[in-house]
């Protein structure tokens, strides 16, 4: 039979998924010499047997605790229910992940009348034992029986009422014993028997439970947000207990051992005397500061230092410990690394990595692409934070800026968020039930609380700005408002909560972007993971402006710049772009059929003929006209971009949408003419609107997606595209004359079939071969192409023969390969059928790798068989995506492009992907 | 160094590709010993070699055809130029391909002024000389020379005129002598030289530009139009001449060895006396059919019989042949495969296989799927034909009925057809200068000529109804119109032609299919073509009417039924089906998220007080109801359908179309709310517009071909597949109670993800089983799903895990595959890329195998691999295309289906291809 039981002198910090993470740490922790007190672990395994046994302990298990219980009875010298030495123990949950807060836990278990007495007579500490005993009662009748929590705690309450106090610690014993009474009779007359006084009993009853708690809602809840398996399980360790409540000379503790805030070095953390541990996590009562230990008790804070070394030495990270002072004696509960917040984890990752605790890869790999995310997050402009009201200051639980409406419950707080509102979840704290809400909130603002409190915890693990213990704000759940002096808050009034430095404003306050340039250690991390990557990392940019931040933010290139906001009017320009592009889609019915067999009649012998017509033709000078007037503007867009990024390659995406994107809407043209008709106009006005509304309809489609557009609109408006190379071309040429180092290659959308490809590269190559000749410059440029319909995936081998690059389109190869369009889907299905678990993730922001990922792993194989060297990247949103990121990796593309912001997580998630797939020998 | 030149007795019948189609024939004929007047055939090779020498003789050339020349002044006795037996030839091209009157003859080639006096000296037929030396000079200035051919004729017009006489054979041998010197002054102003009377010099011009006259434009559109690579050539053939035009005992004609029109046996044919070829072929004057040679030259058609016993013995095919009487002897011209109408092709095809002729699979094989499209072409009913308005009566030169606006020039018409209308070309007669007029054409009308002019030859290979010799309508060409009596048709009026029966009418009159029933040959031919075909044919239909039609065609079962229009109103049914389904819809706002929350607890606590919830609402109650009153109609439908189709599959696809198709379209709406508001309506008449559009609005979509349609609408839509399912299981219950033989298949569209059909098919497998159980029967049935997005054919190897069949949609799979919209593509830039061989074909109408077929490949592969017996076919358009059935068949698949019509062509298209690849073993 298989080993059910270990003792924590068995196991090791490796055993994780068998003893959870808490017992493979004690048992680690009980050889590392700390001072660990004695107990055992049941495996995760064994909770999985008693699920498939409906909820019964496996045959051999009891038998198999029993043997432990003797063990620890006797190494500890205690007994269970003994009236000389009578074990208490512990009784917690410990997954092989981390899952904070969200396991129930019992303590003090084996207590019960007659040990109470004994325990009175051995240490004359009556008030230590009834307060132990009402502990027990209150966590065994709700953990292990499944009762409302709050009537045992309303029993304590009514005798601090009686006695006047508020404070757990000002009840009398007789009090606390008073306590004790009226809980077991609540329990006897809640569960119709007495109050269990054996002890083997409560063990076994509260073994089950801990297995059972894997399953309670919340616990689920997390585990569907964090992705863990349900068939993952929990250990069961069974501790004995130590007492941080047994007087003033006792306390519980909890200490990082390095600031999971901002990563400096030094002991953090909050000690609560004369408490047990659950009382800190709690927040009910404000602990006192670690680093206030240092004078108050010197001896005790060194002690605290030497383990602090001694386990990072050991861990090699920074630790989150649990500790217990019985009187004066120093007790290690649990070590386990420690939750941080981002900036904290690149601050401790690089430090660990100069101070030789880890190399270079270890600590590029710490950081998660989420940390550079969050500490890229934005932060209030300060300017604006200077004219906004600011209501209160609470403690910075969780950095970053969040603006949203105020919501008093978790569950409207979901309904909203999920609606795309913008939510501020305020709760005076928040408990695990409260998760559902977190999830879609933008921040937390809590009342009560510390830095370690669930709110605060739950918050720097999903990079949420967090502002706990605001004890400023008189939350009145009943009317869902808070006040503050004069000021209330209703639900869905606007709050904005800055957890860097805990201050909430009233209304929206303005964001601005962090300075990444401050962010020396995630710069030196980054600088690391450069070294590492071998993905190349552009930027998607289509202005200057955006191509300099993102050089700052690291990307060496850019893999994508739209041209389409270059049809649109710009600040200052005297000439509109815009007219003059409507003007070329009006004329183009009469003009562009006539310039298609113009082009076709090429050396035949109707050219002459055609072109002395179209020479004739009006539209068609209109229409030539109009792309000649966008030009110099196009030029100049160009020139900007090259100058910013010189040196680095620019890909030009040609003209993609399609034409009446750039009209008025139809519906608002309709309902125009339907107005003007109506109102009985004629003349001009209708006439105009009814031609437009006409030239809209005629260009209208059902499915605009899968339109004219992209290489097809180059294809079927002469001009055009030639237009956009001749003044890529051109720009390029200026900017040599002038020094820069330009590197132009063009992109052509949308591309089905090789002969498109084909047609237009021709087309285009002639056009920038005339520029370069006319200005006696030679240049290299490229002209390549978006794989980003299926087609051109699956004939990539035929493309490639003329296209001279590869760019995925991610964002449309998706839609059509899942035949979803994202504008529509997202709402109406997609994130319900995500939600279902009808589709693993979100394909829009990770791609899908059995379906689209399959298409692109193709298209690269094709295509480097006929162009071997054949330069792909990916230039989707999904470019920013760290697991994407590792799926480009993986089927071998040259770069990811992505939005400047991203860029800094994309160099990080290359070297990640790199890390755990090497490519480079 | 290689043969260039072939004499006659030197090939045969197998060397098209180098003899050229005329060429060879001559040669198998002549060793076949039929009477064929001497000479030689210079290699297509060569015509290749001429254009590369840049319309030079290759060295070597002009040497070996001295050679023949000598060989046939040997083996003739004749010489050129000799006086006292001149030899002349005719000297013409012919391709490996025919192409009737496609290219330029040179005929009496040899004739100068010295030969004419010797021949009327040696002969004494003055008038057969000049005859032949005005043809030999018009032709040569005009094919050779590159004259207008119509300068020419106007001097022997003006000799005509001056004579007072109409027919060439009343001029008086003066007069011809006269043309002749007219016509040499002629060409010595135009050409600035004599016309050349040495032969050898003729010989070697008229050799050039027999190979030139490949490359002319009428040739280059023929060749384009039907796909004949450029590169192919054509030979040149020099032969003796023999002459038709010697007097009234001689005489040209042509003649089928069985009729082209309708297949039956015996000769068919025309013969002009006293005529050389061109004239029979042109249409000048009205030939004598050959059947009436039969009494009154017993002697000639006897012969002539014999011979075509000879040919069809050899080529074991109908051959068309040309011959010459020169005074009382016959000679053989030449013989080639007859062109021949769809009725005649299967006809002979199936006659000659009974006779044993050919085998079984030949006679298939000659069919072509073309040819039944043809004879299943609609006729006119003869009800609307009998109250139109006849015009006149014509040749009946091509079959089937045609309805369009009449246009009097090929170009206009070329312009009418291109904008998709439907045109009838009326000409006088056409040319080949008309091909591209004729392409867009419904059918053709001319005044003039026979059953082998060339409106009738083109109209017959193309299918095409045409009527030709149609003398009673008097074309006015310069005021575009023509008159019959009373009644005059301008251009663009409507006229019905009728070219089974030779019938034209006023108007357009109504056209009814024809009756397959009938058609014995070719339900034999299609019987035949069942034993051999792999591919089973199934057909898509909606309704038992349709379905019983297939049946009659041969479809085995239903490949596809769309359920749609089972959501409308159907003819004579109280309860309106439609505002069901709208209600429906209106209620789904609130009904279907909250059935849905229900359908996922399930077994969960919070299930019950859901449940309580949903029971008390009224949108839910209300959106329940609607689907329950839908249900019985679609019963009865289905049962239906299970009924015509006894013994066979019949697939049911589940609602597919987005559900605002069901409601008003958002423009009507908008205009209607848009007019209310402007007239100032209010109250319920507005309110009830505004909220319909305000639904429309929620519901409308970018792309809706991408947007919540198929599979996902019953993911959504609670109740709603679950429904279809129910009917379609009671209604097969029901049949089965009454003897019918149903074999259910419920088809789930627009899958892209396992998990869709997996819940789908959980979901609906519950359904049917409760209602098997319910009745207590066992019946087999299937769920399936279509195969229409990318990513379901990708991930194959997974849907199949659910998935019990395939059926590839194939239209909504090339849209996503090529990332195109059909309904906006066509008409805005598809045909145009075809046109200019952007794209090989239209995707929509045959399959791309480089992309959609690769996936179609790909998912087959995949899809057996995990369901080796995965039964997989295709319920496109392309279920009908003869190519795409033969990739269907090539990639494995079990049936195709398409719409009751096609089902002939595809049981054809399925036996060739099983023919030209073998799956048989």
């Amino acid at each position: 039979m298989e080993k059910r039981v270990y003792d924590f002198t068995e196991g090791n910090k490796d055993m994780k998924a068998l003893l959870g993470g808490k017992g493979a740490n004690l048992a680690e922790m009980t050889t590392l010499g700390l001072s660990i007190p004695l107990g055992f672990t049941i495996t995760t395994k064994t909770c999985g047997e008693f699920f498939e046994a409906d909820g019964k302990f496996p045959k051999g298990l009891w038998e198999e605790i029993l043997e432990h219980v003797k063990t620890l009875e006797k190494n500890t010298g205690k007994r269970f229910g003994d009236t000389k030495a009578p074990l208490l123990v512990s009784v917690r949950s410990g997954a092989p992940i981390s899952m904070p807060g969200m396991m129930d836990t019992v303590l003090n278990l084996g207590m019960n009348d007659e040990v109470a007495e004994a325990v009175i007579g051995l240490t004359g500490d009556e008030r230590f034992v009834w307060d132990a005993y009402r502990r027990f009662v209150t966590m065994f009748s709700d953990v292990v029986m499944g009762q409302e929590r709050h009537a045992f705690e309303k029993v304590f309450d009514r005798v601090k009422e009686k006695e006047g106090v508020e404070g757990d610690t000002e009840v009398s014993v007789k009090g606390l014993k008073e306590t004790v009474e009226g809980q077991k009779k609540l329990y006897r007359m809640l569960l119709k028997e007495d109050f269990p006084q054996e002890s083997m009993e409560q063990l076994r009853r509260s073994i089950g439970a801990v297995f059972n708690s894997w399953n309670i809602p919340r616990a689920r809840t997390y585990r569907r947000v964090e992705g863990i398996p349900d068939s993952m399980g929990t250990a069961c360790n069974v501790q004995t207990m130590v007492f941080g409540n047994m007087g003033w000379d006792s306390g519980s503790g909890v200490m990082f051992t390095r600031s999971p805030s901002d990563g400096s070095k030094g002991l953090f953390g909050e000690l609560l005397f004369n408490a047990q541990g659950e009382d800190v996590v709690a927040g009910i009562r404000t602990p006192i500061p670690i680093v206030e230990m240092k004078e108050q008790q010197p001896h005790l804070y060194k002690e605290l230092e030497a383990i602090a070394e001694t386990v990072e030495g050991h861990y090699k990270d920074m630790q989150d410990m649990e500790f217990t002072v019985e009187k004066g004696k120093l007790w290690i509960l649990q070590t386990r690394t420690g939750k941080r917040t981002a900036r904290s984890a690149i601050k401790i990752a690089v430090d660990m990595a100069k101070e030789g605790l880890i190399d270079k890869k270890t600590a590029v790999k710490r950081i998660t692409p989420n940390n550079v995310d969050q500490l890229l997050h934005p932060q209030f402009d300060p300017a604006a934070k200077e004219e906004a009201t600011m209501l209160a200051k609470g403690l910075n639980a969780s950095p970053g800026a969040a603006v949203g409406i105020a919501i008093f419950n978790a569950d409207r707080a979901e309904e909203h968020g999920k609606a795309g509102e913008d939510v501020i979840l305020v709760r005076p704290e928040t408990t695990p039930d409260d998760v559902n809400g977190m999830v879609v909130s933008q921040g937390f603002l809590t009342q009560h609380g510390g830095g370690t409190s669930h709110a605060a915890v739950v918050a720097r693990g999903w990079g949420k700005p967090c502002i706990a213990g605001c004890e400023d704000i008189k939350i009145d759940n009943s009317r869902n408002l808070f006040t503050v002096g004069e000021h209330t808050v209703k639900e869905g009034d606007w709050i904005s909560v800055d957890g860097t430095t805990g201050e909430v404003f009233l209304g929206k306050v303005a964001k601005i972007e962090t300075a990444f340039e401050k962010e020396t250690e995630l710069i030196q991390a980054l600088e690391w993971a450069d070294e590492i990557k071998s993905l190349g990392v552009l930027t998607n940019a289509d202005n200057p402006e955006d191509s300099v931040k993102a050089r700052q933010f690291g990307a060496t290139g850019i893999g994508l710049t739209r041209t389409e906001h270059m049809f649109f009017d710009q600040e200052g320009e005297e000439i509109s772009r815009r007219e003059n592009v409507v003007n070329m889609i009006l004329k183009s019915e009469v003009a562009a059929p006539l310039l298609r067999q113009l082009d076709a009649a090429k050396g035949g012998e109707e050219y002459d003929e055609l072109k002395k017509k179209a020479d004739a033709n009006k539209d068609v000078q209109e229409y030539l006209q109009a792309l000649q007037n966008i030009l110099p503007f196009q030029r100049k867009d160009f020139e900007g971009i090259f100058e910013a990024m010189d040196g680095y390659p620019v890909i030009v995406r040609l003209i993609d949408p399609p034409m009446h994107e750039f009209l008025p809407p139809r519906e608002e043209l309709l309902q125009e003419v339907t107005e003007l008709r109506c109102r009985g106009a004629k003349g001009e006005e209708l006439e105009e609107k009814e031609y437009l509304l006409r030239v809209v309809e005629s260009l209208w489609e059902t499915n605009p997606m899968l339109g004219l557009r992209g290489c097809r609109a180059g294809l079927m408006y002469p001009g055009l595209t030639e237009m956009q190379v001749q003044a890529i071309m051109e720009a390029a040429v200026n900017m040599k004359k002038k020094g820069v180092d330009v590197h132009p290659e063009v992109m052509i959308p949308l591309t089905s079939h090789v002969n498109e490809m084909h047609a237009e590269y021709e087309k285009l190559n002639k056009v920038a071969e005339e520029v370069l000749a006319k200005a006696g410059i030679d240049l290299h440029y490229k002209i390549g192409t978006m794989i980003e319909i299926p087609r051109a995936a699956l004939t990539a081998d035929e493309i490639a023969e003329s296209a001279e690059f590869f760019s995925f389109g991610t964002n449309d190869l998706t839609q059509m390969t899942f035949g979803i369009s994202r504008d529509d889907a997202e709402g109406k299905f997609l994130l319900n059928f995500v939600d279902r678990g009808l589709l693993p993730s979100n394909p829009f922001q990770v791609i899908d790798r059995e379906g689209v990922g399959q298409l692109m792993k193709m298209c690269v194989d094709k295509g480097r068989a006929t162009r071997p060297d054949l330069e792909i990247g990916i230039c989707g949103e999904h470019g920013g995506d760290p697991s994407s990121i590792e799926f480009c990796h993986l089927i071998g593309l040259n770069y990811v492009s992505c939005s400047p912001y991203r860029v800094p997580i994309a160099r990080l998630a290359a070297a990640h992907a790199e890390l755990d797939h090497p490519r480079k020998k």
